[in-house]
């Protein structure tokens, strides 16, 4: 349903559990960077009007996410600060074209991977989180990332962007892509990292 | 209590009203940039984590309100779609300091002046308009807008930057720049223009 082209490796959820700290901080930062990429989009295409309502909605929910994020860290004494973000989301971005409609049909099915692959390691983390008051936020949380996806994989549909079999067919090489990009995010643990060796300076 | 140095101008209200396309397509881009605006603090600021919440909600009902004026449009039968900005916010801009916490407290300032400024139009606008679904909407909308200059006011209180005398003193510096730069700001109708001649080409 999601169209992710690879499973997360096992290593992965039991590894972020263990480094908890750096996955809400991490994951506080993309939530930040999910509506910032909404909001540009809205500056970047006004002639699309039947974009600007849909993307600020989306805005809205990653923004307050990334409240709910913050409150989370608090509530294990830990506070939001700055943070080296995963190269994962700068390398998908490399394969959108530079041409439009190409430009704007793989930002938005990148995003929708994106939020795909969200919804996908929320769902990990859910399982294997001991504290039920992240399991409920994850729990949450990966519903809206699921919705996320559809939102922008409706949105490219809405604007007629390609013909339903190359929309589709696009589709599948970007997420064959984000695979290949996930495989190769070296490092640290984030919600976006291989498995990658466990730094001890944490993070 | 908003500290303005000026009032505008009685024509102005009249004149936007006689323009509401050009004003509620503005209105839209002023709510838009508003809730990039702080999107961008939050980027800017993350060693600063009393921010974080407070603008992300601040962006959040930007958000919504221009969502609303999008809205507010369409019941109209207009349509968003790009618009010349007001030189007005980046001129006001200029006077913002580039050392720290100068920067901030002066940035700051200048968003919670931009917000009372709105505020004391928006009033002008439900006092002269006639359509009560729009009056009900500037009406609502004045009360989040003085509601966000106290916002900002408190934020820059909280974050410690300057004695409060000091702080005091710098709003009035940063209000008589204000009141300058929207009396020579020209031209097209605006939510933030001066009276300016009535453009035909409009917007």
């Amino acid at each position: 349903m999601l169209h992710l082209a690879s499973s997360t490796d096992p290593a992965w959820a039991p590894s972020a559990r263990d480094h908890l700290e750096s996955i809400l901080l991490d994951h506080a930062h993309c939530e930040k960077k999910a509506a910032s990429t909404a909001v540009s989009l809205i500056f970047r295409y006004p002639e699309r009007p039947g974009l600007m309502i849909p993307l600020a909605r989306l805005a809205r929910e990653e923004l307050a996410h990334f409240e709910e994020v913050i409150e989370a860290l608090r509530a294990r004494g830990l506070e939001y600060r700055r943070l080296a973000p995963s190269p994962y989301a700068a390398r998908l971005m490399t394969a959108v074209r530079s041409h439009e409609p190409a430009r704007l049909l793989d930002t938005l099915l990148c995003c929708g991977l994106i939020e795909a692959r969200s919804c996908e390691r929320m769902g990990l983390l859910a399982e294997v989180l001991e504290d039920p008051a992240l399991v409920k936020l994850y729990r949450g949380l990966l519903a809206c990332e699921a919705r996320h996806f559809d939102t922008y994989l409706d949105l490219a549909r809405g604007e007629d962007l390609a013909p339903e079999d190359q929309l589709l067919a696009r589709l599948e090489q970007l997420a064959a892509h984000e695979a290949a990009v996930l495989r190769e995010t070296p490092g640290e643990i984030r919600l976006h990292g291989a498995t990658g060796p466990l730094l001890q300076s944490d993070p």
